[in-house]
Parts: structure tokens; sequence; C-alpha cells
């Protein structure tokens, strides 16, 4: 009878667990990307960091997988962002300009444009199939009220539009302004102090409670969620708060990969701790590579060529772990080439959302990547800067139609793009078209982009034709979106966000002048 | 009675379990060294490489310690070699040069010199104390008989005692022997084959079976051991067998390292398997940094400047991993700086044995570092290059006395050490005496050496002084040894290595010229 009674008990459990875990299977898992601003591909430890500073970042890849071939959207960080949330490249998504051939363009307070209303974001879709999401951090894809990610598929948010520039004196120029949902905060170095003699913020602290907040409160509610996570630390000026201050080998930079590197712990512990990390997709990434110029307490992109602003590796490649524990087998890598487009596609089939068919979407699901062994050889991946492409990889094979690091001019006053490094022919300080034969590399047997293969070389005449075939193809079907980079205004600064009433920090801006932005790169 | 009987039966096993482990704890460790050629920082999965195709040493590190700061002892593979087995810096030793100011020099085979007799070397104290010896690879401490690895304290070798260059016509310079103890076996390129059109050889196969029957030879003894493990496949010209070829993204290189690899996990393997893993020992590394100069498919010294022949970072930081199951605790990193002359105090250390006491050894004992947190804050670096002190570290700090690369002229006919980089004023092309005001680097902010720190900084004032006495006092202290690499000649060229008759083998060399080396870097 005992012995019976316990049987009974058993099955009970068992009927409980099984049921259990149907009710959680059906749940749609949840979804955090967590993007990193001017973090370069060798700042991880587990990327090859000298410093090895980075022990949650390394479990999460032990216990994940690691993507050492995934790229950012753009070498500048608005046009990755809108690629990111588009899926779509920012020659199509308008993320762009053209006032200038191949020059970077992004969202400083002066811009007049932002993402349109008939782009479809990531968190528009995932609120459609009822996601709450929050965007914590930067956003970069126009400040101007219509632009605000509340108006974008985002429920809740709290950060900066714009870059964490200044402090400004609020006459000329005001203060970025930091928002907690629709409305203003306050502005960073006013309410939101960063010091910048010492460095110190505790603005990542802030980021930090935000994300795991939100995460606690949708878990309680039983509520499918999309955090996209995007502190800004590491882009210049950099700053920590204070526990981390001095306690990294690399200086203030370090310290502050070194509170990133804990708030991803604090993340992942959280998601962990309430037990949904068999439902949670987390990818961690960065907008652009390292930027070389900023100063010698800077970003590392590891191997590879150069850095932000420029197509060559360093400028693209992204230090990129997924996790989701029971879906992805511990400890892998895969190389199959990726970018922050496909975070756009793989977000909505880990959702079980169709993408968009009424436009060309650039982002491919990298789920058959992540979840097995499956690669998908074909992939091609497209290096713009401003309205050109200026290089293409197909394979291991990268050719560039075009090279640029930045102007004579700018580089001889003391802008450099590529610290350190002089590759002959292949770093030009004029825009050189090699369109009738590009420059190919090897990027296995060179991720350094130093060794052109010959153009005469047999392996040249193997390989360039087929890619000339996928250009050709690529540049056919290409429809450039109406570039929303081009013009600039004063009027249109940060003076009167919504909210600032309520604060009594309304500003008086300057009367409209639109003119021509300059990218001078 | 059962009850009682069991618990008599189980203290029997727990008094033999105690037994077993005083047993095992008192045979003296094994010892395995395994010494990579021309390998680079940035060649490991877990050192940064993108192609992430070394998963037994990845392995190797998350079951014991990573050692980022570890260095060789000279940019060049005879001097560092030489180095680690004596403890010494290769101006003590004997191995450098006196020829000219600052060059690289090492045993090619028209070398007279070697490793001297008063030299004491590990394996002389290791076999004092009981252990069985072998060298697997490469020697490179002197060809003539006088100089060979059995008549300094090695009982096994199979291997060559010079870099495997080739193939010659055995007229004017006769093929490099390959030895098995103190006879050789035959010559590269013709018992030993190397097909320098496709890479093929079988060479790595045999250094891995030579390695693992020792292995097995030993323990079946009872034998306390010493595996020296130096393979050369990843020095030019590059080799791997014919499983291994074109499995690498990385090009033939790639394929070498691989094998290498594949050959670690064989090793440990074969350890587990023997049931002598918290027994043994095993510190893999690199003699220099990889050859930037070699060609397009060469090894990576991941983010550091320059390489092999050069006192910048990536001549001298190597890609080290220590293991000792139950000893070192698995997946820690230690900062602490190290060098190859440290594997000789480490190793008597391991085996219990003083180093001696009647000469300097710049080597020290890491096994605190290894087995707990301890850090020796005050260990300095040495860079030598020839007879010159170049470069110093000391904690984060790398202060260059001395700059070199390579002459003018030899960089225009194309011998680069630093391919693709350049920093203005830190690498030049004459050799530049900063004696009086070094060149200062923080290495934990700047690894890759592009920013120096400005003298008039009280960063350099604050630091500069310190090293200034550390360097005044190394140089009071310093008896250079008599230099062994001076002196070349024709006649002492591999002609008729012992053995030779036997395999009729033995060639005619000219009469002997004795004439100055020319070492032109």
């Amino acid at each position: 009878m005992i012995m019976e009674g316990k049987w009974h008990l058993s099955l009970f459990f068992f009927l409980l667990f099984v049921l259990a875990k149907e009710v959680v299977v059906a749940a749609p898992p949840n979804i955090i990307v967590m993007l990193m601003d001017d973090m370069g591909w060798g700042d991880l430890g587990i990327y090859g960091n000298p410093a090895k500073e980075t022990p949650n970042l390394d479990q999460m890849a032990a216990e994940g997988i690691l993507l050492p071939d995934f790229y950012s959207g753009n070498p500048l960080c608005s046009p990755s962002r809108a690629a990111l949330l588009t899926g779509r490249l920012p020659i199509r998504n308008g993320f762009y300009t053209t006032n200038e051939h191949a020059r970077n363009a992004y969202t400083p307070q002066i811009i007049v444009g932002g993402i349109q209303d008939n782009e479809i974001l990531l968190p528009e879709l995932l609120q459609k199939a009822g996601y709450r999401n929050k965007l914590v951090g930067k956003w970069h894809l126009g400040h101007q009220p219509q632009f605000h990610p509340l108006k974008h598929g985002f429920d809740e948010w709290f950060g900066a539009p714009n870059c964490h520039f200044g402090p400004y004196n609020d006459k000329n120029t005001p203060n970025i302004p930091v928002y907690q949902d629709a409305e203003m905060a306050g502005r960073y170095y006013e309410e939101f102090a960063i010091d910048k003699k010492t460095g110190e913020s505790n603005l990542t602290q802030l980021y930090i409670q935000e994300g795991v907040s939100f995460i606690e409160k949708s878990v309680a509610a039983m509520q499918p969620f999309f955090l996209y996570w995007t502190p800004d630390a590491t882009h210049e000026p950099l700053y920590a708060s204070k526990p981390f201050l001095g306690r990294s080998q690399r200086g203030l930079y370090g310290d502050a990969v070194m509170e990133l590197d804990y708030g991803v712990g604090q993340v992942l512990g959280k998601i962990r701790e309430l037990g949904v990390a068999n439902n949670t997709f987390v990818l961690f990434s960065s907008d652009n590579g390292a930027a070389l110029y900023a100063s010698e307490s800077g970003g590392s992109n590891g191997p590879f060529l150069c850095g932000k602003e420029t197509t060559y590796e360093g400028g693209m490649r992204e230090p990129t772990i997924a996790w989701w524990p029971n879906h992805i087998k511990p400890g892998r890598v895969t190389h199959q080439i990726g970018s922050v487009m496909d975070i756009f596609t793989t977000a909505l089939s880990v959702a079980d959302i169709d993408p968009p068919t009424d436009r060309i979407i650039d982002g491919q699901n990298l789920l058959p990547a992540l979840l097995s062994d499956t690669m998908d050889a074909n992939k091609t991946m497209y290096y713009y800067r401003g309205n050109e492409m200026m290089a293409v990889r197909h394979g291991l094979y990268k050719a560039h139609y075009w090279t640029w690091t930045n102007s004579i001019e700018e580089f001889m006053s003391g802008v450099n793009f590529c610290r350190g490094e002089n590759v002959t022919g292949v770093m030009t300080h004029e825009q050189v078209n090699h369109t009738l034969s590009p420059l190919l590399f090897h990027l296995g047997r060179d991720p350094g982009e130093k060794y052109p293969i010959k153009s005469t070389a047999a392996e040249y005449k193997a390989e360039m034709p087929q890619i000339m075939e996928i250009v050709a193809d690529h540049k056919a079907n290409l429809i450039p979106g109406t570039p929303q980079l081009n013009m600039c205004d004063n009027a249109v600064m940060n003076w009167s966000p919504p909210g600032c009433e309520k604060l009594n920090k309304c500003l008086k801006g300057p009367a409209s002048e639109p003119q021509k932005c300059s990218w001078p790169h």
C-alpha cells in the first residue's frame, strides 16, 4: 500500500512537471539584446583581451555560443542601431547621407531626420504579438518627438536619444535629456551627472537597475518581454561608477567594461534566479568597432585592422555572444557570418513571428546556426559607408570596392582611425575606387587585411567573378531609401523635450535655419 | 554483525585510499613542457584567435590557468630555448653575439658555439633527482656533438638539432639530421620528408607518438619523467600531416596549429588515461612571437606590436597555459609576469629540488601564482636583443631603452618584422638610444605600444625613476657570459653526425675556415 501511494505521488509530480514544462514551452520566449557602444571585438576576455577582465561575459560564452564572425550594420552608431531594429541596411532604411560620397553620418542633436514611420521596427512586431518592450539606454534613431522609441514599438524607455557629449551650457547647446518613458527626467551633466575629470557616473548602475526591475516586473506579470539594453559607458566621454573606478588594468575604458560586464552578470543572474533562463534568448554585441582615434584609454579591435568609422574589419567586427540555456548548447562557436540585422530576423523567429514580406529584409535567421551546426555558406556581408558599398564578404573572402580611412588633412590634424597601423595601398587617405579590380583578402589566413591577394593569382581569378556577380545582383536590387541624415538645424536640438515644463527645464532655441549637415569623413 | 562487517570494509577501503594517495603524493610529479616554435600569443582560441581552432588547448586552459603576461627569453629561438633550460638570460648563458650591437643570433648549422658544459640545465638537475628526461623535437642549443642533449641531461631524444630549413643538396649544405637518441636516424627531406609544395609531412605525428610512448613507458616503470616536447611545424617551412592539410580556415599555418593542438589533446589524454593527471605538471608556451615577416599564412600576435626578432610585445609575449589537476584550480587567470626562464625554477620547485646557488638564476618560481592568487608585483622582465637590454617591464609599465626593428635597407628589400604596423618614433629603422629618457608605455591601457607616455607627464615622473633604479641595479650585477654565437664555419655543418656510418649517410665537408657570423638584424 505504501509503495502504491508513493507511486501515485510520483505520477502526480511527474504530470505536474510535464504540465509546468508545457506551460513554459507555450509562453513566447523573452528576448534580451544587449548592445554596447563602441566596444571592440577584442575587448572581452573570451575574445582575447589580455586583461581578461570580463568574467560574466566569459561565463555567458561558456554557457552559450560565440559568434566571432558577427558584424555591426555600419561602422557608426546611429545607422548600425537603425539596421538592428529594422533588419535592413542603412541605405534602405534611410540612415545615411547623400551630402557627399561615402560619408559616415549619425544623429547628433542638430539632425533633422530620424526613423521613418514606414519602417517596421522589431519592437513593433513583438508588441503586436503581445510582448512588452523596454529600451534601457541610448536610442540614436532621432530625437525629435515623432522619432521617439515609444512611437516606434517600445512601451517603456529609460535613457537618452543622443550621445552623452557635453557638458553644454544650455544656451548655445542644450545638454542631452534623459527620458523616463515619454518624458524627460532630467539632463546629462545636470540631474544625471558625469564627472568628466574623474570619469565618475552612476549611469550604468541606473541602466542595470532599470533592466533588472523590468525583467522582475515582466516575469511576475507572466508577460513575455523584449529588453533592449544599450548602455553607453564605453563611448566617449567614458564613465564608471565609484566602485569600478580604477579597478581595471586598462584605465577608465576598462573600468567601464568591467561595470558593463558586471551588469551582464546581474541581468543573467536575475534571469536564472527567476527560473526563466530556458525561456529567455539573450544576445550580446556592439554597435561598431572600437574607436581607435579616441584616446589611449580606448577599446580593442583585437587582431583586426583599423576601427570605428572604417569598413576594415576593426570597424565592424563585433564581440558577440548568444545565450539560451537548454536551446543553445554550451561552449560552442559558430563561424556563421552574422550582423546586427540578423538580430531582427532571429528575434522574430524566436518569437515565432513572420518577418515583413512587403520589403527587402537584409537580416537572416541565425537560429539554425545557433541551435545546430548548420552554416549558410552563401551568406554575404556588405560593408557600407554612407551611400557607398565599400566592401563585401563572402565566405572567408573580403573584397574592397572602395578604400578610405579619412582625408589626409584630417589625418594630419591628428584624427587617426587606424592608430599604429599602416597597410600601404589598403588604408588610403583618398577615396580609391577599386570596383574594376577589387582588393581581395582571405580573412581566415589574414584577418588583419595586410596581404591583398594579387589580381593575377589563380585564387583571385577563381573567387572574384562569383563575388562580382553577387555584388551586381545586390546593386541591381537596391532601392535606396530617402536619406534621413542630410539636413541639420540648430532649432531641432533638445531645447524643450516633452516633459520639460514639469521640471522647469525648457530652454529656448534659435529660429529654424535648416542646412546641409557637414560630414567630414 | 553485517553492519559491523560493512564498517570494517569501509574502513579498509578508506585506509587503502589514504595510503594510495600517500604513495601518489610521495612520487615526484612528472613534468611536461610543451614549447611551440614561432607560435604567437594570438594563435590560440582562448587567446583570441578568430578562427577558434584549438579545442584541446582551450580545454587545457579551462582545466588549468592562463598566463597572459608570460614571455619568451628572447625574440629568437636558440637564445630563448637556452634561457628556458638554464633559467638564465642569454646574456648570462652565452647565447648571444658581440659581433655587432643588439643583433639577434641563433644556431644555424654553420654556428661553432653551443651550450657550455659549465651551464646547469634543468634536465641535469632532474636527472640527478631520479627523473628520466626526453627531448622530442627541436634542440637548438648547438649541433656539434659536445652540445647534444644527451650530453646535457636528457636520456632520450627524438628530433633535430637545428631548424628544418631545406631541402639542401648535401654538397654545399647538408640536410639537417634527425636524431634518435645519440645517433642520427636520417635527414630532413630524405628519410623525414617535408613536401614543400603541399606542406605535407608526418613529423608532428611522429613527435606525438614519441611523446606519448615515452609517457606510457615511464608511467609503466613508475619512473618520474620530464618530457620536453618541442615540435617545429609552425616554424617555416610550415607542415602538417595529410589528415590536417586544408582543415584550417587559416591556411597551412592553421593546419599546423590544429595538428599541434591535436597533439596536446593526445598527450593530456594519455596522462588522464594513465591516471597520473594529478601528479603531472604541464606547461604550454612558445619560444618567441609569431614571425610577421614570414608570409601571409603566418601566426598571430593578437593585439601586440610587431613580432619575432623584435623586443616589442609581439616579439616576446607567449600563449601560455599551465595545467596540474587538483593542484591548479581550473579556469583561472594570473597576471603574474613570467618568462620561459621561470619554467626552470618552477619545474625544480615542482620536483622539490633547490636551484643552483653558485650563479645568478633569472627564473623565479611561479608556483605561488599558479597555486594561489599570490602575485609578485616587483617581478621585472628584461627584453634583450643580443648584447643589449632593449626594454624592461615592471608592473604594467614597459620602458624602451633602445628601439629598433631592422635596418631601412633590409626593410626596403621587403623584410618587415611589423607587417601592417607603423608607430612613429617607436618602431625605428635606426637603433635609437633612449637610455636618458626611455619610451614609457602602460601595457594595461595600451597593450599595443601605440601611445608613449609623455616624459613631461606626472605619470612618467612618478614611475620612471623606480624603473631606472631597477635597471641600474640589473646592469651593475650583470656579468655577461662568453658569447657563443660569434663564430661560424662551414666545416661544422651536419656533414657527418654520429651514427651516419651505420646509415651510410656521412658527407664530406669543407676544410675549417672559421669566420665571424653575420647577423643582419
